[in-house]
């Protein structure tokens, strides 16, 4: 297991825990130097809150450690590929590096809907994908087979 | 007058706080049964927030109105178009639709960088732009004149 795919481990303990509030799950860990420094899970149901997409708390959370909007050194690691909002907020706040698991072909915003780093925007996510891939789609798939059994 | 330059000149006045505290001039207003329910304008540098921008933050306060994620009665006014990240928290909260002011060639999102309605999402954002976008623009200009000049 590579620095990668145990920092995303953790984001996908984090997804878990969006799994057990009926959130879907996805999750978030911020890295500094080597170290989480913040960790979050989509909660956008409990809180009500449309801003409430793993990445994006977590990018809050770390920005309130460094006490800045800038997180140029900061590396964030999210089990699903961001939505537009995201890739925007991760844009806005200058994230050193991105890396996330799986695709979301409906409306992941890094390289499914639109090519982030085709477009000429002020800064460029620098990004991989596909770590851990196969246990976050795994974990989606369930949820969503759940929920949707709950509602026959 | 008409009715959206009416809500268009209360964004404005919301831009001039911001220029006043040596923030970005953008200012927003969020409209729900043609009330205003929340004003707010551009603070990032103050708050040290990535997310300060005015559209963001009143649809952040519209949605603790209305007690809900989801802001499909509510229309927001900001003075500029709004950037990548704002972009998508329109459609993450589904707002009814969007007014905006002057464009912004260098980031904006609607139908500068790339063209919102023209892509896959699954929320439509309905927009007029163009609402007293001569004041919104000599306001930044003003504004980043008066900048480059404190700097010299």
């Amino acid at each position: 297991m590579n620095i990668h795919e145990k920092f995303m481990l953790e984001a996908l303990k984090e997804a878990k825990k969006a799994y057990k509030k009926m959130e879907v799950p996805v999750g978030a860990v911020a890295v500094l130097d080597g170290k989480i420094i913040a960790r979050a899970h989509n909660n956008r149901e409990t809180k009500q809150k449309f801003s409430g997409h793993a990445e994006f708390i977590v990018m809050e959370k770390a920005s309130k450690k460094v006490q800045s909007w800038r997180l140029s050194e900061v590396s964030i690691y999210v089990t699903l590929e961001p939505c537009l909002m995201c890739a925007g907020a991760l844009i806005q706040s200058r994230v050193k590096a991105l890396y996330y698991g799986s695709k979301d072909l409906k409306s992941g915003s890094i390289d499914s809907i639109i090519n982030l780093q085709e477009l000429p925007y002020n800064h460029k996510i620098e990004y991989e994908s596909g770590i851990l891939a196969e246990e976050s789609t795994e974990l989606l798939k369930r949820f969503f087979r759940e929920l949707r059994e709950n509602k026959k």
